[in-house]
Formats: structure tokens, C-alpha cells, sequence
């Protein structure tokens, strides 16, 4: 008798016959006695399709018109499967974003949730209603539609677990649990049976693309059980959850991230303030910067280079190119050519052994290193992408993954 | 300086170029100093596709389900046409049925308005805003999504332009006006320049596509100015409003209507109180009944006939059939093979010569007449299928349509 929320993906409801799967999976646990609410994303590519028809329209639509379109996609995916649910002879109800209360911001395209109103949804399980609800999706203080952004029905899930009080959140996926590597590329990379949020919050930012890390900051802030599990095959997943055991693995996993630009700002002053001025420049437009470097000074001049995402990379290219005077830089280069190769694993930081191995492993098959960031829990390199999955093969060999 | 009503059909916004073009429609009417609301149907054969995805999916849904994905269809015209607008420079906002504020009963599928809270739209208004909003639905007092049916469109725009007291609804479809026969039977229809809501509302109802009857019902209740226009071309359309010119031709319009289905229901008794009975059980199951012929009695015995739409013949035999005792009936039978071939005008009735002329013209071809319908404006008669479109040319060659 709990109370479970279960969030599907889009390749998990990409047509009829697996809409009609989930919607096996969902009456299965129904059966047993639980309350269950279902967060579902936009069918398969739905929302490229409409991305689609946006831009041959009006590349620079306005954000708002946009949330105003792709919030259709879920719409589209909560009808069908309360329909699926229908068939199979369960009571159900289905509810857009706007209908079960997911208040947000006015961040049109990546809004923050500011509370869920749950009296619907409440309203609902009392009438034994299995509720489907719309992921990735809510309203404003004024009454118009918002997305979530990347990942936004993963943290629909997780915040629709907390308001609620969930006793577990599901996040089904296409694959079946959060592994020490991708299996694409380490084929004896094994399954992680639990892992830590903080773990699983590096893992999320480095690359492993299994959960978001927004919903897995969301999940640790609100003590909700999380776990990851396979759409398709009935096999135990991944708990992500505050402690585990203690004789454990230091090092969780190996990632690769492609999704890397390398901004370079040559010849700056060595002196206090610069650092500052470029990177409250950058916040002010939005620009999320990861690692950052500082060369040491010589000749009162140093280089400053930092890593954004390569949809990033343009904008940030501008912003920078337009201040070179009040920043007194004397060039600015912007390389694509690098990925990052991490490692994670709760107090690293204590264990310099780990550093040490993870570099041996890279000079072993002979990877240049481009730049270097640590972390308590993690240790990210920029390598070429090019070695990239070299890489992250020999750093899976050196540690020893087995529980 | 006038608030304008516009209503755009689903073909004339199925594509990017037609969307780009109905943006230009609307901003030359906003670009003279007008303040336009638009009212947008779901793109090209969106509505379709959506019905056949619930289909394979489950055909017996709900149609709580089926209205929710329904409504995205129309959400998906306004942002698409609002970000075209926005291509072209001028401040735009879509909204939704229930960010408008359209509410309407429970009745998903078919639902009926029960009011406009107009203040979204005056806001948006006052900030000088084209406003784009959806068609075709609304929200019950649930909160839950609803769809108004048929020609549910053009009954949300008049709706909304009696609500805001606009001074024109201008009706966008695929042809340039009302005209005095389908052109594709009869080449040599004219077009009307004006016409009554009477004539219009028997025009409408008796298969001329071009309004719904429910529309027109409501502009002639709210007095609103209705006009007919193409979304292509730019002549002026057919005006529809409450009086014109005296000197005109008596009568408007030949119509043709394919979708309907005689029952016939034989030996019922010749007393009192049967054809109660038989049509406030169809009413109670919302079954449209059309033409309605009772036989003289004879032997005690008597035959009821009516029409009722194709759509709803197979349910109105179920329901006679379980109820033939209560009717005291001998046999009922259902046929698909007629035709409702119809001449519109107002005041028809004060001249007796018009049925006659009508009556030869079907001669003249040797159609034969399986039911007659008069009614003030109208003469309808059962044909048919097969003679139908030589009896609309007939007719229409018999009278002179020339203004």
C-alpha cells in the first residue's frame, strides 16, 4: 500500500504497442494495491518534430510561443496512455501541467518549479484514479505555459514525488539501471545496484545521460527515494539514495562527455578583478561555465580558459569578442576538438592514490591530458575527443568494479 | 479604429506558406489601426491523425481522454501562427480555450459554451496585442479540457466576438462566400453579396459546409457581423446579417446533403402519444431528428419516417429496436440511399408558387421525391443519391439567381 510515482521517457511511449507496455507496467503495480501517478515525456520525436515545424516558421520565435508548442507533446502522450489504461479496464485521468498545479517561474523554456499545488492530484487517488500527468511542463503567476527544460520530466517526477511524499520514485529509462561506464563503449561495464545522490549528481553533470542532475539535486534535497529501471525488461535497476554500504568501491563509474567547448582568452593583465569580470559577464547572460584554468602569471600577463557546452560556445565567443577592451585581453579561441573523461566516487578527495592511477591509465595507452579539474567527489580531464573512448576504456580497466 | 474578429479554418493554416500568409491577412487588418483577435482551427488534418493515434491505441476511449488530445491540435496552430506574426514585427500572444477563460458544460466531445471571461483577452488587448486564440475548445468547471464538435471554430469565434462586442467576425474559409449551389455540381452558382441569419442558418443546416449552424445561431442571438470570406484570395466574401434589401431574389441557395439516413418505423397504432414516445426516447439519447413524416392512418395503423444524420442511424435502429413493444410497431427499417436536396429563402412560405417550381424542375428530370420538409424559409426533399446532384442543377437552373 505505497504511494509510487513512475516516470517514462519518450522512446518508452514512442508507439502504440509500447504505450500499451507501459501501461501493462502501470496497472501492474495498481494491482498490487498502491496509489501510482505517472509522469510521461512527449512521445519517440515529438518534440523535434514540433521544434521542426517551429524554425521552418520562425527561427527566432519567441520562447514563450514556443513552451506554448512543445507543451503539446506531453498533452499528446498522457491522452494515449490514459486511453492504453482505459483498455485494460483500471480507472485513470490524465493532467496537464497546468491542471495538476506545477507552479514555476516566467523562464520561458527553462523554468525552475516553485511549488506544485497537489489538491488535484490528491483529489484524484482519493477517487483511486491512477493519475497520468504531464512531465516537463507547467504555468506561471500569469496563467501561461512554461517547459522545464532539459531533463524537465525527470524533475517533474522528483518534485511530484516530494510534494506528495512519494514512498518511491521510478524513473524508467531505456536502459536498466546506472552502470560504471557506457556500456557502448566499456562492453564489461557492470550495473550499479545502489549508488549515493552525490555520486549519481556527478555522474548526472558528467555525462552519464541515465538521470538529470536538476532532478537528482531535487531528489537528495528532498530525501526521495529514487530508482532508475529498464522500460522494456523487468530486472532490479539502480537505487539512488543517501548511504550505502561502506566496503565499497571507492571509484562508481567512468563517463565521457562530447558536449564540451574549450574557450581560450590569451594575455590577460595579471592582476585581481579579471577572472571576475569575465565570469559575471558570462552569468549575466546565462552561460553555465565548468572547468576554469589560470595560467600562472609571467610577464604580468596569464591566459584564463574555461569549458561551456557547445550550444553555448557561439554565444560565448561574442559576448567575450565584444568586451576584449574592458576585459584587456589580446586574443580570445574557441576549440571544439576536446571531450571530458571523468571519474566519480564519494571522498575521492582524501584518496590522492585515485588521481594518481587514472593518469597512469591515460599515459598507459599514451592519452594527452588538456586540462585537469577535481572535486570532492569527482576528477574530470580534457582529452581529444578523438581518445576519448580509449580513454575511458583504460580508466575502466584500472579501477576494479566489482561489488 | 474597429475590434475585429477573425476566424481561420484548418486548411488555410496546413502549412508553413499558408501560415506565413494568414499572418499577413492579420497584421494589414492590425497594421490600419484595428484590434484583432484571431480564432484558429487545428492545422490541415491534424485532428485526424490525432483520432486515428487514440484509435489504435483503444477505439473505446473516453472522451474526457479524447478532448485532451484533441485540444493540442489547435494549440499547436496558435503558436505556430503566433510565431509567424512575430516574423513579421508586430506584438502577438496565443491562448488556449481555457487561458481565454471559454467555459463550457461537461458534455466532452460536444460541449456548449456557457461563457467567455473576456478580461485575458481585454488585457492583452489594451497592451496592443493581435491575439491569437484557439478554437474549438473550452474547460468545464473541473478544470478539465472540453471540445465543442462540429463547427466548433466558427462557434468559438462568434462566441468570443459577441462576448467583446467586436465589430466584424470575418469567417476565413477555403471558398470566397456563400454561394447559390456547390460550384463543383452547379458551375454557374453565383456568389452572394449578403444574406439573412435565416438563410443562412437553413443554408447551413441543410449541407452548405460553409458555416455551422451553431454559429450562425449564436450571431443572430448576439447580432454579430458576420462575414464570409477567402483565405486566399482577397475579394470581398457574403455578409450575413439581420436585414437586406427588399428587391432580392426570393430564393437564396440550393443545397444538397449526403449524410442522412431515413428510419422508417411500420404499423405503429393510430392513436395518441406514439410519436411522443418515440422522439423523447431518442431525445433522451441526443439523437437529431430532421424531416419527420407521419402516413394518414388506415386500419388503426399508421408509419412514422424521420431522418437522422449516417452518423447516428446505426444507434437510432438499436434503440427503436429494443423498444418496439413500448411502440406498439411492427417493422423498422433503415436506408442510406437518400439524398436532402434543399431551396433556401426567406418568407418562402407566402408563396406557394416556389415549391411548385421546384417540384417541376425534379420532373423535368424525372427525379422522383421520397419525402417533403417545408418550413418558413426552406423546402427540403428526399432524392436519391444518385439523382442528387442532376436535382440541385435543375433546381438551380429553374430559378434565376441573378441579383
Amino acid at each position: 500500500m505505497a504511494l509510487v510515482v513512475k516516470k517514462f521517457g519518450g522512446s518508452s511511449v514512442a508507439n502504440a504497442e509500447r504505450v500499451m507496455n507501459v501501461a501493462g507496467r502501470i496497472t501492474d503495480t495498481y494491482k498490487e494495491g498502491n496509489s501510482v501517478v505517472v509522469v510521461v515525456s512527449a512521445q519517440g520525436d515529438t518534440t523535434d518534430d514540433l521544434i521542426a515545424l517551429a524554425n521552418e516558421i520562425n527561427p527566432k520565435h519567441s520562447k514563450r510561443e514556443m513552451d506554448m508548442l512543445l507543451s503539446t507533446g506531453e498533452q499528446i502522450s498522457i491522452s494515449l496512455l490514459a486511453m492504453a489504461i482505459e483498455k485494460l479496464g483500471f480507472p485513470v485521468i490524465s493532467l496537464t501541467g497546468w491542471q495538476l498545479g506545477m507552479i514555476t517561474d516566467s523562464n520561458y523554456g527553462a523554468a525552475r518549479i516553485q511549488k506544485i499545488q497537489t489538491e488535484r492530484i490528491k483529489k484524484e487517488l482519493d477517487k483511486n484514479n491512477i493519475v497520468i500527468v504531464a512531465g516537463f511542463q507547467g504555468i506561471n503567476r500569469f496563467g501561461d505555459i512554461t517547459t522545464l527544460g532539459r531533463g524537465g520530466s525527470d524533475t517533474s517526477a522528483v518534485a511530484i514525488a516530494a510534494a506528495l511524499h512519494a514512498d518511491l520514485c521510478e524513473i524508467y529509462t531505456d536502459v536498466d539501471g546506472v552502470y560504471t561506464a557506457d556500456p557502448r563503449i566499456v562492453p564489461d561495464a557492470k550495473k550499479l545496484n545502489e549508488i549515493t545522490y552525490d555520486e549519481m549528481l556527478e555522474l548526472a553533470s558528467l555525462g552519464a545521460n541515465v538521470l538529470h542532475n536538476r532532478s537528482v539535486e531535487l531528489a537528495k534535497k528532498y530525501r526521495v527515494n529514487l530508482e532508475v529501471k529498464s522500460s522494456f525488461e523487468k530486472v532490479p535497476g539502480t537505487v539512488v539514495k543517501e548511504e550505502i554500504k561502506v566496503e565499497r568501491m571507492l571509484v562508481r563509474g567512468v563517463t565521457r562527455d562530447n558536449d564540451v567547448a574549450r574557450i581560450a582568452i590569451m594575455g590577460v593583465k595579471d592582476e585581481p578583478g579579471i577572472a571576475f569580470r569575465i565570469f559575471s559577464l558570462l552569468s549575466k547572460h546565462k552561460i553555465n561555465v565548468d572547468i576554469i584554468l589560470q595560467s600562472i602569471g609571467r610577464d604580468n600577463k596569464k591566459d584564463i580558459s574555461f569549458t561551456v557546452s557547445e550550444g553555448s560556445a557561439d554565444e560565448t565567443m561574442d559576448i567575450i569578442q565584444q568586451n576584449m577592451e574592458m576585459i584587456g585581453a589580446e586574443n580570445v579561441t574557441c576549440s571544439k576538438e576536446f571531450s571530458k573523461v571523468s571519474i566519480v566516487g564519494a571522498g575521492m578527495v582524501n584518496n590522492p592514490g585515485v588521481a594518481a592511477m587514472m593518469f597512469e591509465a591515460l599515459f598507459d595507452v599514451g592519452v594527452n591530458i588538456h586540462m585537469i579539474s577535481t572535486s570532492e567527489s569527482k576528477i574530470s580531464v580534457l582529452v581529444k575527443k578523438a581518445n576519448a573512448e580509449k580513454a575511458v576504456r583504460a580508466i575502466h580497466n584500472k579501477f576494479d568494479f566489482t561489488e
